[in-house]
């Protein structure tokens, strides 16, 4: 006999799960809410050329400031498309920039301990630069958050030594005083398509885990599978 | 003009994050403290023939339970080589069982929000089952921990309906009376051989990250990079 599928969408419990989060951030709850969001983790493969050639083809791990997630309102507005979903701010000079060009599948992770749940996202991974949501995005940052775009080359040498006066002046310690007119050239939006996620909740008896899967046309089918 | 490099070890890096987390375990500070160690994330290959082939190749992501590590008591022992740190226990029937032997190449990932710090391990993933240390991280766990190795076969489809009777039995709510008198067949040990880490610290000024790579005779050379 097949196992009763959870009438749920996976948003409906993401959506949920950040609610909770969000209701109580003083308490040890992950995914710590983050600026405009939740911490996450993202997995990519890492591409040829970085620092040593035994790392080419092995995953790369890295915690990201998921936005436009906070309390899970934009999970529950059937508007936001899924892809929309599931953004963060990065550097178009950094590692995962170079992964995610030559191998656009990745997985990003929110993990909720006190509720022992996790939900993980599978997709295609891009970098966007040029639409609308980029812009949207880049006017709510914070001038802190600003300012990494404007520090030296992520990842590569240090040129300079640590706390000297050229290091301090590399990664200018003061936010500026206005905002840039323009975005910074090497500014992006990673942007997930999502296909295929994992929801786990070993916080229930009996624990539930549910896989969704996109098809060619869109809908997701969902499947219940052992914990 | 090179940068200077940080004189502590990644060990010794790694220790005082743990012992900070340790101290203040009420906090929101993540990694939150797992059972016997801290929560970590995980990332592998996705191996062939899981539930659907677009999915081969993909790095594939969830969240561990780093034993050993409370208060970074092992990370400061200089008699606890560097793969006996990172272990976890985890199921042959798994997934990530299936990745690790098509593709042993992962990455441990532990961030430290409060902090603003994150620490990615790489290196080649083995599970063990007949060693020394096998045996003492099975007499350690709870009743509640050994059950989920009696459970039916993980990430298979789920065949009783959730909340059945059929299903209750199957994942049998009520930890054993007495712990089996042998280890499952299943029950496996992932130990991280490491050959790669990276630190940043995003909470300080200048920021720091630091590489460490291990050359084949298992020297760590250590660089500082741009954050």
């Amino acid at each position: 006999m097949a196992a009763e599928v959870s009438a749920l969408s996976w948003r409906e419990l993401l959506a949920d799960l950040l609610e909770t989060a969000a209701l109580s951030p003083s308490t040890p709850t992950a995914p710590s809410p983050a600026p405009d969001g939740f911490w996450a983790q993202l997995a990519t493969t890492r591409a040829a050329g970085q620092h040593d050639g035994r790392l080419a083809g092995r995953p790369a791990l890295r915690t990201v400031n998921l936005r436009g997630l906070r309390g899970g309102a934009a999970a529950r507005d059937p508007s936001v498309p899924d892809d929309r979903l599931l953004h963060f701010i990065t550097d178009a000079r950094s590692d995962k920039a170079a992964d995610a060009a030559a191998s656009p599948g990745a997985e990003l992770l929110l993990f909720f301990p006190r509720s022992m749940c996790q939900v993980r996202l599978s997709g295609a991974l891009r970098l966007e630069h040029g639409t609308d949501l980029v812009a949207a995005v880049w006017a709510r940052l914070s001038n802190k958050e600003r300012r990494y775009f404007a520090w030296p080359a992520p990842g590569r040498l240090r040129t300079t030594a640590i706390g000297s006066d050229d290091d301090m002046e590399a990664f200018a310690a003061a936010a500026p005083a206005a905002p840039p007119a323009e975005r910074p050239a090497c500014f992006r939006l990673g942007v997930l398509d999502v296909d295929f996620v994992e929801y786990l909740n070993l916080g229930t008896f009996p624990p539930v885990r549910t896989r969704y899967l996109s098809n060619s046309t869109g809908v997701w089918d969902a499947t219940e599978v052992n914990p």
